[in-house]
């Protein structure tokens, strides 16, 4: 899809931040993606409601150019990232339960000026591809 | 229901924040009650999304007992206030879209250990009778 | 999280309701951490719809300073007990049928005057942090 | 369809009770039926939350061979009289949130043993021709 | 609950429909309780949609008193039969897609002067618990 | 579109039914557009649940080739002129209540081997255009 | 059902697509009832997102007179298939995810002029017999 | 928020395609962001469904860096844009019926590799801070 020779200086280009080990299943399919894809990630396991300020230090020091945010239930973490950084915020909904409707709408409902670029339900790889078309765009 | 001498000398004893302008309708019927029985409160409009500094320095500096947090869409500030801070938090979910349906269930599904009190959809004097059950049992 | 010596005159301090046996999974969340936090507590398995006069004879007699109310289904559990005392009642919805939404909106959708704080759906541990939150100001 | 002689002793045939004089609208549809079908009724505002003594009163003495109970929200009045009596329960559940969902889903999803005949929603006439089909077996 | 003397003539009481046998489960409660509570029944699998005629026919020459009919999916069984007989028709939704959502909004959302009483889903013993109150009138 | 010369003997080639008056709107829809289209069509107002002997006698002597039933709420409508002929049934939802989400499921979720084709919610025209498409395979 | 006589020369009659080879337990259906009616078919796995422009010259070239077209999720195969083709199109929502209410919602809310026939969730059986009941008009 | 030098050449940066002009009131929103912060865009109102073939020659010939896809109901637009171009998609649902549920699960939940980035519904608004976002990476 792209060489991607925007990382080769290997600082990290898509900061991948996961609620809870949980969530495994679905970051693990965003990670396949940016690894076949050779895309510097980093993988960051801290929760909105849980790390506040763990979660505030990481995203004041990180350099990523783009935010993947994977979360169920009340899944206020790719909103609360999107509040703390110009950068683009990718959510990923998990179905945690109600098939992950809450997840869903607590990321894609965000209020005017904050927004979120939520993709399906489980949907790991697509936040993976979404960046990459937002990335290969630097190439030009 | 009490005659809350808790309150007497002025201190804010319930801190009232909504997400937006856009909820008077709902923090009215919170300010209400608190007005009629007597509860000192604080009411502020702080967006988590939009305003999560000013956000995090109000929790930090606040005297209150209990939190009342009115928000709609992807509701996350009750969540967020009950990840800073060790009060009981009271989130009331407003109906901008989809019913309500959105805010309900941002605000109720949160994860272990950071709990918030739902109550129901623009039921804002709720949120209000709830805090004063809490407050009368320090009373005894 | 405290030192909890509001209960070591073995009073006890939380009531524990749920409206079947078959809501253990959930419960036992309830009581983990209640127990790991020694809260004194009590559970009873009262179904508000099969044995409203022992509920009723329950709550007269009852000096517990919270209730935690966990139901599937029409979950009338946390209202009815709200309906009949003064102090705080957290409900849990319990997924039973169609994900739990049906005991979610029965729990959390009150009518003004009888608050209940609902919790995340089979989230009985946040039911107990809840609670402890709340005990916690009575320690000031 | 039926010249109703079983209430020309004027004895209350049907208990019609509503959870809010809000819910007029409903209600007026069952009683319209009930006048015209010359079945003897009673109306009464109840609510099963913030009236529950009342409530309990009433249906003690109540010789009504059938109860409609008309409610919205977290609907827990049919329940609740179903599970004080042994008479056959309406319920109709009142779009005030969500469309209705809420109140549906509190009427119709009761537990083992306390059977409510749910109609729907909004629907209070046939609360009404639903019981007349009862009443109608016991003239033969 | 009561002795049920009223078909000591063996003639059936309570007929029994269900809309295919992949609904056994469901109407296997109604049909231990109808059995345990010693009241007559007959048990038909016909589907509204598939046997309209059978439907037709069984319904112009059964003595029942009272129908139990369970459907899953587009639920019409329970309205159908409404539509062609006066006597009291009880409905279960059967959970085949969508939790039974489906299900239970087509049997209980019926138009004016169809009534069906409808019980929860998968809710097969309630309704068999409906129709014994209803039946019980009778012994007055 | 079509010169649409099948009907020139003016013989019913779709029969319109509606389960109510006040269906008007949609099927005012579909009017317009078979008018428009010069199909010749029958408008019958007539409710499966309300007319089913109507019903019944309409559909053994119609001709039409195609059927389209409108019906909101619990649409029976559809399926049950779909179990009694052998010629396409398309159905039309109409949002009475909850949006058209049960008149939508009513229609759609049909048993095995009787289907009925299902058009959006209130899309009367659709319902015109797709009997148009279906009619057209006869004039090659 | 019928002789089908009209694919007697082998040309294929109904164009099958699904969208992706794990929709095969729903496809298996539809075209078990076409082999058992002895109906030609011509079965495609083509993705109305990966395969555009496949799919286009597919249904350029494509002489088949019915089209069935399964999809989960934003099944936006049908519509694509209603936009470029006059030829009735039939389309099956497959449960993905939340139970299918995402795929029944994408392919049933056509917008007017492009209609697509819509069976219920899973029911690839009744989409063969909606487009037998289509052909069948064509034997005349 | 930034001087977005990017368009000085006033080639188009964001190409806005919208379902409809009865979407205008949300594609408004998209526009006077764009406008307020000098951002070049093109305003098209083509229908995936309805369209298909313009549709497919204005993205053959399109430069725009990003795409902002507004639509209700079955909303295939956002969808059928990322499947022909490798840029990125932003998809706003737009709350015609079920309030917007439809044309939300419609855009959001796209199959592997073909990203669609959702924002909230009639968040027109947001799909431009969005875009906003993602080109001033090209910046630094």
């Amino acid at each position: 899809m792209s060489d991607n020779n925007i990382n080769n200086n290997n600082d990290v280009v898509i900061a991948v931040l996961a609620g809870s080990t949980s969530d495994e299943s679905v970051y693990k399919k965003t990670i396949d993606v940016l690894e076949k894809e050779k895309i510097s990630y980093e993988l960051k396991i801290l929760s909105a409601h849980r790390d506040p300020k763990k979660l505030d230090d990481y995203i004041k020091n990180c350099k990523a150019l783009v935010y993947i945010a994977i979360a169920g239930l009340s899944a206020a973490l790719p909103g609360v990232i999107a509040s703390k950084t110009n950068r683009p915020v990718i959510g990923v909904p998990v179905s945690a339960k109600l098939g992950g409707l809450d997840a869903l709408l607590s990321i894609v409902q965000m209020p005017p000026k904050v927004p979120v670029a939520c993709v399906g339900i489980d949907r790991g790889e697509n936040a993976a591809y979404l960046a990459i078309r937002i990335l290969d765009l630097m190439k030009k």
